[in-house]
Order: C-alpha cells, then structure tokens, then sequence
C-alpha cells in the first residue's frame, strides 16, 4: 500500500441547474474537512471531457466521485465506466415523473460496473457516503463520523423533549 | 447536398444477451434491402469503442444507429452525444421492473441530445424507423414502406376474414 | 432518388394547450432554419383531417411530422397510420399522472407502426431529432449540427469556469 | 324515439392473439342472447377500415361497441372519434409493464371522447358493460342482468358452504 | 319494451369535497338536456344509503349512474353491486399518488360487476358517456351527440386558423 | 368493560380462489389458539351479506376481521364500513398490476373508516395482526406472541449457523 | 386475563417535520380520550432509544403504537420489530415520489412481523385505528366509535342536503 | 492514521431465501481475493443482534458491509444506523412489485444515514462496489480492479467478433 495522502471527492454535476440540490453535498464534505472539487460536466454534452475527467480521478488524487443528474442519468454511469474508484449516484428531481426516471437510470447498472446510489435529491448522504469511503483507512475521518452520529442522535432527543414542552397546543 | 449514395444503418447491442430481441431488427432491415452492421458494443464497458463508433458512423456511411440496452439503458444516449446522426433507443426488458427503467433511462434524455426511442422490445419498429429515416429522401425506400404498409392492412384484413370463418366455435 | 428539394416538417399539436410546450420545438427549427408548418389537430376531434394531413405529408414537402399529444395520447400513432414518414411523438405532461399516461400511450406502438418518441414535454428535442433526419441526406444540415454539438459543449465548459470561480460563495 | 329494434354489439380487435382473451365477451354476450359482430381491425394498420365501421356503426344498428387492444392501445379512443355510441374499452395485457400502458392509454381519454374502460383483460366485464347499456331501454334484459346478478350471489354462498365442509383440512 | 320515458342520471359524490371536479358533469348533462340528480353519498361513511338508492335507481328512472370518488375509490363498484344499470366511474385525483389510486380502485373491478370508467377528474366525459347510453335508443338525443362531436371538430379548426395568424409571434 | 370472553377472528375471502393465499392466516390462527370462522364473501357480488356480517360481528363476538381481496380490493373497506371492529386486509396478487391495484384499493381508504393493511399476499402477517389485537388486553396471548418473537429470531440464528457449515460451498 | 386498565397510544414520528400531518391523530384521541404520548424518536438516528422504547411499550402501559415517517420509512418495522404489540404505520408523503416509497417501505413487511398500514398521511385513520383496537374489550370505547360512525353519517347526509339546495347555482 | 491491516467485508442477508441472488456477491470477493464473512440476520427478527454486529464491524475490521434484503428492505439502513462504515444495499426482487417496493426501501434513506443502494439483485455489484471502497487507498486492489474492467472490455470485443461469425445465420 502507498504512503497515505488524504485523498479528494470529485461532485460532477450534469448541469448547473443541479447546484442548488449539491450544495447540500458541499456542505457536509466542508463539515468534515475533506478535500473536493466541484464540476459541471455532461455525459451527453461533454463526453469526452466527462470519460477523461474519470479516467484521471484516481492518479489525480481523488478517492470517491459524486454524479448528479436528473432525467436519463447516464452521468454517474459514464464516470464509472472509466474508473475503477467508487462512483456515487444521485438522482435528481426534475419538472415530470418525480425523480423515477433518474433514480432508475442512475440505480439499475449492469453487472460489472456499479453505481452507488443514494435517495433521489440526496446531495448531503452522498457527501456523507464518499466521507464514509475515505474513512475507511482513516480514523480520524471515522472519529468525526461517529461524532456526527452522536450529534444528530442529540439532536433528536432535543426535538423530542421540545416537542413534550408544546403538547398543550397540539 | 452531396451525391446520393445509400445510408446503412448501425445496429448496437450492449450484450450480446440481447440478440435475441435485437434479431427481428435485423430482419426488418433485410426485408427492405437496407444495409446494415451489428454490433456488440457497451456504454459501460467498452464506453471509448462505442463513443469512437458513434464518432466516426456518418463518415463511415450510416445514417443511423440504433441503440439496444436493458436496465439503467445508457447505451442509446452515449451513442447520441457523440453523433448528429439520429439514434433509435430500443429499451430491453430485464429480470427486473419490467422495461421501465429501460424505458425512462432511453427517452428522458436532456435537451440537445434527442433519442428516437420505441417501445420495450421494440426491436422490428426501430428497424422500421430507421428504414423511415432513410426514406426521408429515397422514394423507391419509400414505395417499399407503403407497399409493407398495404400489406400489413391486407393480413389484418385476412386476419378479420378467418376469424368470420370460425364464428361458430368461439 | 429523386432531385433534392429541402424537406419541411410538420408539428402537430393536439389541442393549443400545448402550445407553451411545443413552441420549443419551434425555436429549435428556426435556428437551424428547416422549414415547417404548425398544426393544431386531433386524433379524436379531427380525426379524418389528422389522417388526411399525414397521408399527403410526404407528397407535400415534408420529411418529417412531429406529434404533441397528452394524456391517452394516440396523436402520434394516427398520424403515423397513415404515413411512412417518420412520425415523432412528444408525450405532454398534463395534471395527473406526471406524463407517465402520455409516454406510454406513445412510446408502446405495436409491430409496423414506429414513433421516435422523446421525453415527456421534450418539444425541443424532436425538433432537433427531426431536423437529424432531414441532415441525413443533408451535409449542409449535419455540419449546422454538429456546430451545435459543439457549443453545447462550450457552453458546459464555460458553466464550469464560471462554477469554479463561484467556489467561495457555496 | 324510433321503433324499438335490438340493437347490436360490435367487438373489435386490435389483433387477432387479442381472441384468447376476447373469447370472454362472446360468451357473455350469448349468455345474455344479445347479437353481435366480431372483428380484427386495427387504429394503427387498417386506420380507414376502423373509422368507416365505427361511423356507420349506429346506422348499421349497433348500440355498443367494445374494443380490445395492448401495449398504446388507441383502438377504442380511434372508434370513439368516429361515432357518438358508447365504446368500451378493453386493456389488454402484453409482454410488458403488466397491462398499465394499455390502461393509461385507454382510459385516459381527453375531453369530448369518452372510453367506457373496463379492467385490463375485462372481456367478460366489457360484454356485460355493453349488455347493461342496451338493457338501459329494454326491461327483458334488464331483468336477465337482474337474474345473472343473483345467481353470482348463489354461487357465492354455494361456495362458502363448500368452504365450510372443508374447514378440517385447512 | 316498456313504453319509452326518458330517462335520469344519477351523479354520487363520495364527498362534496369533489364538487369542483364533478360540476363538470352536470354542465355536460344541461347541454344535452339530460335530467339529472346529483347527491353526496359515501360507500363508507354511508354504506346503506348508497346501496339503497342503487338497488332503486332503475326503478326510479334513472338509466345510469356516475359515481366521483378518490382515493381507495370504492363508491361506483358499491354502487354497481347494487344495480344492473350501467355504473360509470370517475376517478378522483387526491393529495397524494396523482389519482393513480382511486384510478386502479375503480376500473379493476372483478368479474361480473363493471365499472365504466373514465379518465382521472374526467368528470364531463362520464356525463358524456351517460349521454351516449341514453342516446342507444333515443335518436334525437344521438343526433345532439353528434352535433356536439361536429362542433368540436369545428372548434379544433378555428384555433388551428388562430394558430396560423400568430405564426410569426411563436 | 365487560366480562372478558375470548373473542374469534373473522377472515373473510372475495373469492374462493383466494384460498392458497389466505390458508396461511389460519394456520397461524391456529398456532395461536384463536377462535375464528373463514368465509367467502364479496363486496360486489353478496355486498348485503358481507354488510350484514359485519355489522353483527362485534355482537356475534369477534374482536377483528380479516378480509382479503385483488384487483380494485373493496372487501375491507366494505366490512370496515360497517362495523368499529378493527378490520385488516390483505390485498392479493392477481394476474395483472403484480398486486398494486389491491394494495392502493385496500391502503388508501379516507378519513374515518381505517383499514389496517398489511403486505401483497400477507395473509400470515394479517393473523399475527389479528392475534396482536386480541392480545393487548390478553397477556397469556401476549406472552405466546412474544414466544413466537424469540422464536423467529432463534430460527435465524440457526439459520446463520447452518449457512457458516456450508461456506465451502459457496 | 388482566385486570382491566385502561392502555394508552404511543405516537412516534421519525422527524418533528412530521407533526403537521402527525397532529391529525393527536386529535382523534382527543376526540375519543384515549391516553396518549407523542415522541420524536428515529430508526436511523436514534435507533436503540427507539428499540428500547418499543421493548417496554408493553410494561409502560400502552396498547398500541403509531409510527409516522417518510421516505425509506423503516420507523413502524423497527419498532414493531421489539414489541408484539399492533404497531400502525402512516406513510408520510415527501418531496418526491408523492408517499410511494414511504407506502411501500412501511406495508410490505416479511412473515412474523406485521404492520398495520394506513393510507399516506392518513394520521386521523391511524388513531381512529388505535382507538378500535382497544376497543375490541372495551364497550364503553366501542360505542363512542359507533357514535362518531352514525355522525360521519349524518354529516354526509346533511351534506347531501346542503347541495340540494345549491341545486340552482351549479 | 493507523497501519494498513485489509480489510474484510461483511454481507448480511435477511433471510437464507436470498442466498442463491448474493453467492454472486460471494464469486466477486473471491475473485478480488477480498475477505468476507457473510451471515443470516435480520432487521426486524433479530434486531438486536443486527445492531450489535454493525456497531463492532469496524472494530472487527470490517471495511464495508454488504445487506441484502427485500420487500419493505430495511436491513441496509438498520445497520447503516449503527455504524459509519459505508453500508451497501441489495434490494432483492420478491414475489410481488418486482423489487420496486425494496429498492425504494433501500434506496430513499433519510439525511445523515445513507445506503450505496445498487440494481435490484445486482449483488455482484455490491461486492465490486465493496472492493472499490477498499481500494481507494489500496493500490493492488485498485489495479485488480481495473484489470478486472479490461478484462470485461476484451470480453465484449470477442462477442463482437463472434456475432460478425454468426451474421449469415441471424
């Protein structure tokens, strides 16, 4: 095994009408401190630019790759065709058929060559889930993932406890 | 407009799992006389050869292609955004969901890449798209198409004579 | 083959609600300056005078008849009935069922009858897909495309610059 | 009103691998003694041969007519078009998406052309639909329908007596 | 045959809840002079009163009944159990599953006990469709059903003529 | 609260044919020691019956009612309407819709008139909802409920076991 | 059995996002004064708080349980997974899919451990649910839900009036 | 971080039925030389246990776990509660939906609790998806990996090459 360097998640969106649906993405990476890039790439409109962007992932640093598109989602699945890194799907949420479409095309790989699909619009667990990836040889980055389990369990018990203190008014 | 010299049209299978369904194209494009190749090529596996076909098939004498993939069917929409060629997305029904998500992942594609898709298994009716397409300006292809079209009236019209035959055993 | 005349293509809308949807289709044809007529017409008010159209469609100039129909969208197929141009189907979302109805009613054409269909409220995409078949025989028309292609491509890649430089703010 | 003569009912196929199921129509309609025509024609191969039966439908004293086809099922909305008779229509089941395409595209007719839709593969249902609708004006049949309905019930309770007698061996 | 009386349509709702779909109907039955009773009836909330007035309907001189419902839509199946007048179903779209649901709760209906149904909200097409049963054997009331069917052919070819003096504006 | 009396469970069946299915509901009746009657019944065919079942079984001394139905599944909702009891359906699986239509008929009942759904096909678990029912104010029931719990899971536990003998195998 | 004491409904929702939809089932218990505690409690995020919960649910005096969650809704399965008590699930519609995912999350639990589905967001029906479970050995209970049955039906009848005479202005 | 020790992976199925869909899982393991365990255990039959295995898999060495699990599959976000190891979810197809109802219960998980969801009994992606997570920092691994996608890619050009063979015959 080689000498360890963190190593970098890649967001490639389809469009930039997806931001508002990734930055969710974002913001959970800056949350634990990992490194990534943001791009709009298309596997339909930038193929070539998407084939080589994945075929470098790997040498280029990156330990995890995050696609979003909605409609036919062929991105997440073009990027896995050209790495062997894991490639995370996440189906988004267009004007008609509620994110079937997008969940279907970004889930249903043939044999050989899968994607990791996430819930449809589901930019933050991608995030969490290419966190997840990286820490599997990281202790420190599994730390703070065990700590944000902690942190939302608390959460929920102070919403519960909230809750009890507004009963009278239900 | 260039000399006219006659189109073949490009058939592409993701598996060769799928000749099966694939093979009535093949017979609809030797009922017209079109020329024609077929192909096993993949999206997932083979993305650089498909997009390298797909690239080159106007210049190498195709006037259209047709796609055949199951599943998270990425097949049609690769070929697409490497081609002004139109492409014909035929979804192939899996052991799973029955078509549908080879249908959504074939003909929800994004604006600027349009695949003509026809229906789950439709393998004979993307022959006869093709064949339309050629005819577009061929009228002896065309002649052919209305002549199959007369006779297609014909056999349901020998269909409704033999059902009046066997009236007394239904 | 005969002399080459350009070919026009024919939209048919199925009633003038589907305008808002269908003057994609419009934009898209102008800018490659193929020409067309508009059409509202229905499989189930007009019936005879849909039939009537696509029957001498290829006798009038055109190349191509592109369909909008929602719903139990049968505009598609009775257009296609009566013609061997190729008939391409847009699936107009209406208020129930999210566009599902109208794909399947367009996509699922039974053995000799073809639609190209596209995505669900894809006008945009059938115009381009049609304005690839006139450009089959047209190399004028593919090279047109192929510039589209092209800066569809540019513009990704000018989103992209603009998304890196955006970076700070998400 | 005119002079009360029995009216007719039309069954028409989309296809003749549509009899199978069709069968069940024929059957109740002889149940019920109520006279009828069967055919195969075809919206999308025989277009003419459908409208012209359907608008001569009424004068050529038919009171109903039921229609039986699959996958974009158009057959019943096309007969619909052309007269103003109550159409049934049947969905019929193929080798793909379970039935629902044919559904959507039967019932899901647009304002003005109503299909009268019965269960996907409901021959039986159909030729009872088409029997209630003729017995509207005509108390034999009526009370034939009347007579059929309590006999269900009786076979019902003759059923659960025999569920009784075998409770042991449950 | 009994001496000819006209005869009524009844319109059930399961809740008034549905009248802003179901007015659709009763503007439809008005145009067509058709008498008409309209009531709030539940199969579940008022299961005897429903059965009651279906086991009368006939008796009471209606020749067909419409029934709204949504959801787990049951009322026009509770209805047609109850009488052999033909029972049209009008599926209701609600908060949640776009009308999927109560599409599938009326129109599967088993064996022996149809339901005519229309499209989801299709409301003036299930009047429609009472209409046309009525109008079996009732000449003049078939003659103002086939004058509707021309007049909104006539409709189509005004917007069409509209269409075209807009052209330049699309 | 009255004396306690052990109270019977009611399972009711649309259709002889629904037997295979349900029979797993009595044999779990059975390993429980609850009383019950089992009995065809249909909503559309004997709806005044079932009505009347249900509105004497609280007196006739059941304490819940089982009722399992396909296609545009009524049955449950029927029984519900007419009695307080707690009424759980089972929607089963017929030859069209892979048992969707029953689950939304059956699920998607509206405000007032709950049933308590259970899986496609799950006439086991509609039983162990039953004796559930029953048990809340019955610990010995209870305490055989909690058995069968510890039981399910030693089940798995030996079946992990046995699956680590046959590793070599796999 | 027991001596009688009167058990209480717990009500526990995945996210305190539930509670407007939730809220509903807090006034129905009300309505009928059933006991009652209302947590926020998740099987993803607080997984053994939960579990534990559901263990005692039993020992703490309640009868029945109501789990409320969207999406991948594992919340009723979990606890049902650690109580024999009833456990009702309500499917909570989210952002996408429109309640389908949560629906089929919720009722299609394996052999051994049911529960009992209401329909998407039917959080009334999910404590009226409740309320007839434990009624099943508690009359006085029983007929507060025979009265609110007979009012249900009233109010549809008073209803019905109220249209009769807006007969007018339709 | 903490010296490279490989890591193992962990399949969990939730019923022995399942086994013969995820030996395909077991084959890619093998095939990577990737050490497994694989086990039987359930979310709602032995919760308990299943809870305790994810909590301890990461301090057991466990890299990534595999669940495999159908219907309402709740197993891969019952064990994804309890660990921030990446867990990977197999929907697996049952007798009813088609796998539709446990790939959106696997799939559609709640923020901050995700599942690497792949195809519907796509359980050889599961376990190459496994592989990846634990090649990203294991450089052997990762050049199996792509040796592995070449080999796939030449297997695909000696399909090809063969169908050229058999083209007479097709």
């Amino acid at each position: 095994m080689s000498e360890y360097v963190s190593k970098k998640v890649a967001i490639i969106m389809g469009s930039d009408s997806d931001l508002p649906v990734v930055k969710a993405a974002v913001a959970e990476l800056k949350r634990f401190g990992v490194g990534f890039e943001i791009h709009v790439m298309s596997a339909h409109r930038t193929p070539e630019a998407a084939a080589e962007f994945s075929r470098n992932a790997r040498a280029n640093g990156f330990g995890a790759v995050i696609a979003a598109a909605g409609k036919a989602a062929h991105l997440a699945g073009a990027l896995a065709a050209n790495t062997s890194l894991p490639v995370i799907g996440i189906p988004i949420k267009s004007s008609t058929l509620d994110g079937l479409d997008a969940l279907l095309a970004t889930v249903q790989m043939p044999k050989g060559v899968p994607v990791a699909t996430v819930a449809i619009d589901g930019a933050a667990n991608a995030a969490l889930l290419a966190t997840q990836m990286l820490a599997v040889y990281d202790e420190d980055l599994a730390r703070k993932l065990d700590a944000y389990k902690a942190q939302m369990s608390e959460e929920v018990i102070r919403k519960d406890a909230a809750l009890q203190e507004q009963l009278e008014t239900l």
